[in-house]
């Protein structure tokens, strides 16, 4: 007997004949004796529908109204769900957020969990009893609703997973697990069977949207087995873990890649102690996210400085730039407003050397120039010119034979 | 500074636009130095629209998790309101059921208020600010969400006016009072300025459905004056209050009637002790619901059993009335099930002899013959023929004088 959570998004719950079909997929875990506990999301549409609401009265909600009312959405989907496994004779128990005691911070629109109190959902399921929880909602200290924030229910059920020590936390969703990389780019593109949560966390920032990284930070901190799989298929989708220290990983699990970025440069900076956070500073004051960051020091005793932004942050970042190379004495700011991402993945690069060597290699014969390079223990990044975006992923997939199973994938 | 509780119906925060205008009066009276509570509703629409998503995946809903899903109304138009409240500059706290802690018993979908730990509410208050509370909700002893059943949101107002001993309970709703009578029978009809509780009791009861009577019931069990009027004109509305014993009130305040009622005799039935309930009793297991009971001892040893019921049931009560006359040896079964109740409802009754006989010659005057009689200290009901009841109504409003105001209401 295992102790399951299942987690539904709003497609899988977006009307009663989808919602009727998840209860028959609880009930199959159910009666193979699973322990289960079910998180769901709003049904889809509702969210917006009641931000609409919102705003017809408001056009600058108050937060804390505003989860007071988002909250209702998957309070609906809970008592949908609950009577559809009680129609077919489930005993079943919902809980909001409030309900459960899911602790959060007084971070309205955005909280974040502190404490789960799942006490009540254990005699449920001692009970024989499915429980099905409101995903992206909790309650502050005070007893204020609260919630977490776009796709929060990922993060619901890991954190619920982890509470209840649960052998296993499937986020069903509507891909049928976390591929190679995007199919879209690549038809070769392969599902994983496995994948570990670094690898995962390095797919998901960098824009395989599967799923939520707070989700899989949360798995990864309290070592909760995460499977992504589909909600309208059959399938065993794709399993999250730590890595198999016995067992010989692929070199690289994935390609990510993300566009609409943006890099901008600052040229011939003086050098000095405390430089770096001289130009980064004022940028994040002006609420632009900074991705990549690279340096290079000159022969002089100057330092050339280039960072990647979202391409919406574009003009705002270039003219802080502006203002920060005129105060630092720099010679120069330029950009470049079209350029894209690309990375390899994978665990296995920690103790082999050459991947970079490899990767650069491909890209250059097929004559797609290098503008930024960034490295880490799991990853490789480069930065191109956008039109070279799904040449160069296709080439990489192919030179690292993703559309392979390797043998340590078994 | 007087503290208000104001509740609002379905209608009155039926979409943003009318939202926008409850928050300007909640606005006006907190604008005037008053503590202001505010109950709501579900929008209108939006219970029928759960509902029919309930039948959508259960055909019988469980009651425990319908519950769930039909709090979310009330929910939704606490965090609506109070964002317009924010938005105006008004501080504002919004608590469901739950939150406030309106305990009930756990008979879902029609539970009973047991208590309600106001603190909160009382806190929130003195720290100026206004509360929006969802009206219709509340939490069993297990911490399970349920509801009053159908316009359980007046009582809500009124059992929180009570909780916290306010100045006045305010219900606004789409009529501007309590009337003498349905104006849609007598143009003539007039508003009243005040009626006492117990003949309100007996009015909405009747069929004045201005009210709903659990609430009468909660504003009178603890003394909190409740105030009807209209949430889209100003007024002052009609006060319910306990009758002031230095004041003449009016002989009659007003005159209530009731459509859809059917008539059921059982004739010579054995005058024994029991009698009454072994005829009454399978008619209540039966799920009828037995409205007036009259009985006649006849010459002989037999007595004649009279009582009315809702027109719907007349087929069922009939049926079970035939087993019954068979079984305790009566003589005959008749019925009728086109008659209507008309009832003249006042505190003033008690002192004052003559109504019934006033009542009786008025009726007679008009050619009405009168099936049935029952009279209680502030009550005088007759029945007649259904076609007979608008007739009835008008002639006694004008006999009684009810379009014109008496001293004793100034």
């Amino acid at each position: 007997m295992a102790l399951i959570v299942q987690k539904y998004g709003g497609t899988s719950v977006g009307d009663p004949q989808r919602i009727e079909r998840v209860a028959e997929k609880v009930m199959a875990c159910h009666d193979r004796g699973d322990q289960v506990v079910v998180v769901v999301s709003a049904m889809s549409g509702e969210t917006d529908r009641l931000l609409a609401l919102a705003r017809a009265v408001a056009r600058r909600p108050d937060p804390r109204e505003l989860d007071v009312l988002l909250a209702t959405g998957e309070q609906v989907t809970i008592a949908l769900l609950s009577l559809a496994l009680h129609k077919r004779g489930c005993p079943v128990r919902s809980y909001t957020g409030t309900q459960v005691q899911i602790l959060t911070d007084s971070a309205f629109n955005k909280a974040r969990i502190r404490a789960i109190d799942a006490e009540r959902v254990r005699r449920d399921l001692a009970a024989g009893r499915v429980v099905v929880v409101a995903g992206f909602q909790g309650v502050d200290g005070e007893g204020y609703i609260t919630t977490l924030g776009r796709g929060g229910s990922d993060t619901t059920a890991a954190a619920l997973a982890a509470a209840l020590k649960a052998d296993e936390c499937r986020i069903f969703t509507d891909v049928d697990g976390v591929y190679t990389t995007d199919p879209r780019v690549v038809p070769e593109a392969r599902r994983l069977r496995r994948i570990t949560f670094e690898e995962m966390l390095e797919m998901a920032s960098l824009g395989s949207k599967v799923l939520q990284i707070r989700a899989v930070e949360f798995a990864g901190k309290y070592n909760v087995p995460l499977r992504v799989l589909s909600a309208f298929e059959d399938g065993e989708g794709t399993l999250i873990t730590y890595e198999d220290p016995d067992m010989e990983g692929p070199l690289i699990s994935g390609i990510a890649f993300s566009r609409d970025e943006a890099k901008l440069t600052i040229v011939g900076v003086p050098d000095e102690p405390g430089v770096a956070y001289r130009i980064l500073g004022p940028i994040g004051e002006a609420n632009v996210e900074v991705d990549m960051i690279v340096q290079n020091v000159g022969a002089d005793s100057t330092t050339d400085f280039t960072f990647t932004v979202h391409r919406n942050d574009y003009e705002k970042a270039l003219e802080r730039l502006r203002d920060i190379a005129a105060e630092l004495g720099a010679r120069d700011v330029s950009g470049d407003p079209r350029i894209a991402k690309i990375s390899l993945v994978g665990v296995g690069m920690r103790s082999h050397v050459g991947i970079a060597g490899r990767m650069f290699q491909t890209l250059a014969r097929e004559g797609i120039n290098i503008r930024m390079i960034s490295t880490s223990e799991i990853k490789v990044s480069v930065v191109v010119d956008e039109k070279y975006l799904e040449l160069g992923v296709r080439a990489l997939h192919e030179a690292f034979a993703l559309d392979r199973e390797s043998m340590a994938e078994e």
